[in-house]
C-alpha cells in the first residue's frame, strides 16, 4: 500500500466535500493551493460556463481531474426520456473530455416513476451503458460504474454492490477496452461481505477507475448528507485501500463528503485541511 | 404461489406493526379478531410478564407463533459481554420455547462500540450461532437468522446479505440438523441483486424459517421507523413471494412494518384491517 505522508498529490477531493457553495473557480484554487493533486467536479459546476476555461485553470494549477460527477439517471418510464438520458450523458462525456476527466462516474439511477420493476431497470442500466461505450471511447473518458449503497437502490441507483458492477461491465465491455470500468467508494460498499473478493476481481479485469473515501457515522442521522470525515466513523479504511491498491489501482485517492449539517457549514479550508490530515492519519 | 385470498390463517402479524403501544394481552386478542392465523412478539412484551399464561392466551385463540423477537446482539467488546449475550439468548429461547415459536429471530447486532472490526464481529456471530445450535435443538425452537439491510451494519447487525446468511447456516450447521435457518424480510432483501440465487439455494437446503413483509417507501424519511405498509412502496411482493413460495417456504407470510409517524399514529384495528387487506390485494 502507498505512503501516503506527504503524498497528498495522489490525494483528489471531489468537489461536493465543499458543499457546492462557490463558483468553481475558487474551489479549483483552493484545493490547488491546499496542495492535493486532483479534483472531482460537478457538472452543476460545469455545464452553462466556459468548460475549456475551467480546464484550463485547472491544468495551469497541476490539477489532475480524478473524475467527472456525474451521470444522468438511465432507466426511464419512456423510450422518450431514455434516449434523452444517453444524449445527456453523452454531452456530458464531452464535457468530461475537455476537462481531462479520468473517468465518468456512472451513477445508474433508480427506480423509474410509479415502478417497481427492479429488474426492468437494471436492464435499462445494462442497455445503456452498451449505447454509452461507443461515446466513451471517442471521448476517451472511461465509464466508472458506481454502486451505491442499497438504501439507493429505489432513488438513486439500481446498481448496488461491486460484484454487480462488474457484472455489467462484463456484460456490456467483454473485450475489456479500458473504457468501462468501477468506481469504489468506501460509503457504498464498505459493508458488503463478498466486497474482498469483488475488489481482487476488479483489480485482475482492470477495471478500477476510481476510489472514494469518507465514513460511515456509526450514528447517521440523514441517508443522504451525513457522511462522515475519514476516521470519524466506523469504516477500515486503511483495510480497504490496501484491498484495492493490491488489486492495481495507483489512481488518485479521492475524498467524497456529503455533510449538509457538519462540514458543509464549515470554513473551506478548514475542510481541506481536515482532509488533507486525515488521507495521511486514518486512511 | 398460494392464493391469499380469504386465506388470513396464512398470514401473521408482528406486533411491531401496532407500536407496542398496549399490553401484549390485548395486542393478541385484536390480532385474532382480525382473523390473522399467526403473530409474532416481541421479548419487551414477554420477559417479565407470565409467560406460559400468554402462551395460553395465543393457544386459546387459535394463533401460531410465526417467530419470537429477537436475539441480543452476539459481536461484544469482552468476553464477558459476549458470554452474557449468548446467556440472554439462552433465556430468549426457553422463552420461545413455552410460547410455541415457530422460530427465534436472530437479529446478529452490529459494530461494538468503538470498534471497525467488521471481520471480527461477523466472525463472532458465527461462533455465538454455534453456541446457541444446541440450546435451540434442546428447546425445540430453530434459530432464523435475519440479515438486515446493509444500511444496518454499523449498528444493528453485521448479517446484511441472504447469501451471507446461508453461509454461517452452513458453517455452523453443515448437518443440517433443521435448527439453523433465515428469516427474509422484504425489507431488508428486495435491492439485492444476488437474492433470487440465494433464495433457491435457501429453499433447496430447507433453511427457510420465515418470510416478512411490508415495503420499502422511495422516500424514506428515517433509516429506522419509516417502513411502508404492503403497496405503498416500490417492492414487487408478489414476486418476491413467488420466489420464496417457490422454494419451498409453506409457512406464515408475516406483516412487520415500523412506522413511527404514520402507522404508529393510526387505530390498532384500523391497522389491522390494513395489512388484512394489503395481504390480499398487493402480496
Amino acid at each position: 500500500m502507498r505512503n501516503l505522508q506527504g503524498r497528498l498529490d495522489l490525494c483528489s477531493i471531489n468537489t461536493a466535500t465543499l458543499g457546492h457553495r462557490e463558483p468553481i473557480s475558487l474551489t479549483i484554487d483552493r484545493i490547488a493551493r491546499a496542495g492535493f493533486g486532483g479534483i472531482a467536479p460537478w457538472r452543476r459546476e460545469i455545464e452553462g460556463a466556459d468548460v475549456a476555461q475551467i480546464a484550463r485553470q485547472i491544468k495551469a494549477l497541476g490539477l489532475s481531474v480524478s473524475g467527472y460527477c456525474r451521470s444522468t439517471a438511465l432507466p426511464a418510464a419512456t423510450a422518450a426520456e431514455f434516449n434523452a438520458n444517453i444524449e445527456a450523458n453523452r454531452a456530458a462525456l464531452r464535457d468530461a473530455a475537455t476537462l481531462g476527466a479520468q473517468c465518468f462516474v456512472i451513477v445508474t439511477g433508480g427506480l423509474p416513476a410509479q415502478s417497481r420493476d427492479l429488474l426492468g431497470a437494471r436492464s435499462q442500466v445494462v442497455e445503456g451503458m452498451a449505447m454509452l461505450l461507443d461515446t466513451a471511447r471517442d471521448c476517451g473518458v472511461p465509464l466508472a460504474i458506481e454502486p451505491l449503497h442499497p438504501m439507493y437502490a429505489a432513488d438513486r441507483a439500481v446498481v448496488n454492490t461491486l460484484a454487480q458492477a462488474l457484472d455489467i461491465c462484463r456484460a456490456v465491455d467483454a473485450e475489456n477496452t479500458g473504457y468501462l470500468g468501477v468506481a469504489i467508494d468506501a460509503y457504498h460498499c464498505w459493508w458488503d461481505p463478498a466486497l474482498a473478493a469483488a475488489i481482487e476481481t476488479a483489480g485482475r479485469e482492470n477495471r478500477i477507475l476510481a476510489f472514494h473515501v469518507c465514513d460511515w457515522l456509526r450514528d447517521t442521522r440523514d441517508m443522504l448528507l451525513d457522511r462522515g470525515m475519514m476516521g470519524d466513523g466506523v469504516i477500515d479504511l486503511p483495510s480497504l485501500r490496501r484491498s484495492v491498491e493490491s488489486a492495481g489501482y495507483d489512481g488518485h485517492v479521492e475524498v467524497e463528503i456529503f455533510s449538509a449539517q457538519d462540514w458543509w457549514q464549515r470554513d473551506p479550508d478548514q475542510v481541506l485541511a481536515t482532509c488533507a490530515e486525515r488521507l495521511q492519519s486514518h486512511c
